[in-house]
């Protein structure tokens, strides 16, 4: 009788596969409250490892990290008309303190723009204070109706750079630097995500915002996934909370802001970009585990686990991030393909015949691709594969992504080329009427993009071509 | 004119030189609904560093990461009598959500004990699974009708640690692990903070615990501090949530549980332990800036400017960490002030004068000292001077404490020696009376301990001593 497949094939039903691991790999679980989510141990480690990346990079960028409340007052979402006409519908209302009902509601923060511009207009006072580079790390709520671990929940956590800039060129600058240097970097060379930068259509703007710019990528199933957005929102806040300065002639100025954020959503993307069929694949350089050493079954002295245990204090010496499993009362091929579920990017296969050879074998959780290691060189092949296994799935990702998008002419090319990835079309071939189109069967405008793949300044420039898919 | 001071003393108004620090140092200020913080910047940079710290001897001592959700049903925290009690008039209560009013109103976490017991009974199978070491960094509610900055807030921050064990020993052993090598070991070592530890008596507990054990410090104004706590919840929230295993045998065992943890109140600890009336004074390991380079002035060619910056970047290359101010269009009078309100641990100043000597001057912040250093020395000697430092003032405020420790025999030398300090007296002198008593004048038993400074394990056990204090 052939074994029932552990998880649901990627081909067979795609939300069944995502669901099944995130079940069987341990990483997340449905929260009691409709919508939340439950990060378990080993995907909580890989999310600590991607804000320490993202958070190195934002430092770099110049911003200071703080913390705001997780109230706010009603009345301050109300400030910013677009605002509180996008957050409405999904926010959670406290209506009840301390016993008491509160005289004013306050909402449980949806996104920290109002209340951090309030401190900002206290804190500004003249062009030496500009720019005020603030990021904070965070747990934000918008109550979600079709809920999905990772990728929608009602409550996530993410960090919301905010910036105040003293002019328009300013904001526009730091709102770019911050795609390119935090999150482009980022996704590209941690999570071997490759991504299209690009500019959002006016309709699928951040509530507020004068210029969202987006790092779109492509999961396995032929959709896209926003993965991190950064927002130009002119003055609109700086208007609605007084957000100031004096400029070097003395004269009163209004601030540009800026505000940017990628979330827990992440680890969706993440799951979807590089799982196959035998579960979750985890790029090197943002695995909490890089390499799990098996003891494949112990001799009766105990001598086969001892040298597992060894060989692990070894590479954990050489920098590698590693586990031991030295559980030889399960069999190891359950062992084996539960650590392969769980992604962990090279596997050490530790048996008795192997070591009376002075080896151990090397298994590729990407290719699956088996190398006998003499002992002696173990830690610098092992290192050396993890940087070829990061490389390798970046560009196994970046194959994948680009045979699945398509440079098309017309909406019904565009309609067809979107059910299986991206399709490419001139803006202006696309037009509203095109959008709406799309829009009923659930393709949009991902992005857009210049001719040459970079930012266009504005919606309407020529040669500016959007990016259109499904998506999560 | 004298020059008004820059903070309120000490010894003329605590609270509100505490205010002053708080408010001049640009640490926090207060949120826009009642009792919640903004956390700025520089504390939130201090507030990192004792993550990092406190985090690294979690893991160490077995614990894993994990998150669980912000909203928890409010029948959840109904299933433990005590708990609900004590957490009641507390709460903050979501009823509406996503544009509608909510079947069940959801509270927000004022801690975690009830949600994850929920998933640790679905997570815990057999003896195996056991000891199950979670641990969580998150924001909790607690409605305060009186709060103060850092000290007590409606919203704070926190790691909340939620263990399950197979006995009461390995219960018990790891509520006293946590204490000494996280908190303790903490407190003590990084923050240079002296605690008294000891078993909280029955009305001091944690709503729902059998036994508390926690962190007392001593502010500079002889008032006590809890720091941090570690409780044994014995059976109560295994029996209210079904966290049970299989034990070896085959038969079904309760779980015994244990839960801890320390906050952002230790921020407020860390101000009033070592503080004075020049500001802010932080320990250099837990310092986010270790040593503030500042120009006294620039030369005409600039090049005290370039050495000011050079000298930063060797420190930085050192392994210290730096900033330098060269501002030197504000005063430096000024900028020397305000680094000294800051608490920055090592001030070098560097100047044309010096500089032609080869010489800069270090400035400690706790004594004051200055010391001339000739450059190609400095690197050595600021680092050794930030050892120096560090033991210097836990030296200081270990002093401070014991000479503030008074043992009496009576209740009412207690009440006396409590009005400056902390009163030393046997527990069965104490009694239910001179709790009362003391009580009226707001002080409490802060801990109980052995003769010799250990843990009881029980509450009257022969020779326990009380430490009573009035406390925040």
């Amino acid at each position: 009788m052939a074994k029932a497949p552990i998880i649901t094939p990627q081909a067979e039903d795609f939300p069944r596969w995502y669901q099944d691991v995130l079940n069987k790999a341990e990483l997340a679980d449905n929260g009691p409250v409709r919508g939340t989510m439950v990060i378990r141990p080993y995907a909580y480690a890989i999310w600590e490892r991607m804000v320490a990346e993202v958070d190195r990079r934002i430092k770099e960028a110049g911003a200071e990290n703080a913390y705001f409340p997780l109230f706010i007052p009603e009345s301050y979402l109300q400030r910013e008309a677009e605002h509180v006409e996008g957050f409405s519908p999904e926010l959670a209302v406290v209506t009840h303190g301390g016993g008491k009902d509160l005289e004013e509601p306050v909402v449980v923060r949806p996104t920290s723009e109002t209340v951090i511009g309030e401190y900002m207009s206290k804190w500004i006072q003249s062009y030496r204070d500009l720019p005020l580079l603030l990021n904070q790390w965070a747990n934000v709520v918008r109550w979600e109706l079709r809920p999905r671990l990772f990728l929608r929940t009602s409550e996530f956590l993410w960090q919301e750079g905010h910036c105040a800039h003293a002019s328009q060129h300013d904001a526009a600058v730091y709102a770019e630097r911050i795609l390119r240097d935090v999150y482009e970097d980022f996704m590209v060379n941690e999570l071997a995500i490759p991504v299209f930068t690009g500019r959002k259509i006016p309709q699928e703007r951040f509530a507020g915002a004068l210029n969202t710019l987006t790092c779109e990528a492509m999961m396995r199933d032929g959709k896209a996934l926003q993965m991190g957005t950064s927002h130009e929102l002119g003055q609109n806040f700086a208007r609605a909370f007084d957000i100031g300065y004096q400029d070097e002639n003395g004269g009163r100025q209004l601030c540009w802001t800026t505000s940017w954020g990628v979330s827990t959503r992440m680890m969706g993307g993440l799951i979807m970009s590089h799982g196959d069929d035998r579960g979750l694949a985890v790029p090197p350089r943002i695995a909490a585990t890089q390499v799990v050493v098996i003891l494949v079954k112990d001799d009766d002295q105990g001598s086969a686990g001892d040298a597992a245990r060894r060989i692990g204090a070894e590479l954990t010496e050489a920098g590698i991030r590693v586990r031991v499993d030295d559980q030889a009362s399960t069999p190891f091929g359950r062992r084996a393909t539960d650590w392969e579920l769980k992604g962990v990017p090279v596997r050490v296969e530790v048996g008795p015949r192997d070591l009376a050879d002075g080896q151990v074998v090397l298994v590729r959780r990407d290719s699956g691709e088996k190398t006998p290691v003499d002992i002696a060189a173990l830690s610098v092949t092992a290192a050396n594969m993890l940087v070829t296994i990061q490389d390798a799935m970046l560009d196994a990702a970046t194959q994948r992504r680009d045979s699945a998008t398509v440079d098309v002419m017309t909406v019904a090319e565009a309609a067809d080329a979107a059910a299986t990835g991206y399709a490419r079309i001139p803006f202006d071939r696309l037009g509203e009427s095109g959008i709406e189109e799309l829009g009923r069967t659930a393709v949009t405008v991902r992005c857009l993009q210049t001719a040459d793949g970079g930012l266009p300044s504005t919606d309407d420039a020529p040669g500016t071509v959007a990016l259109v898919a499904r998506s999560y």
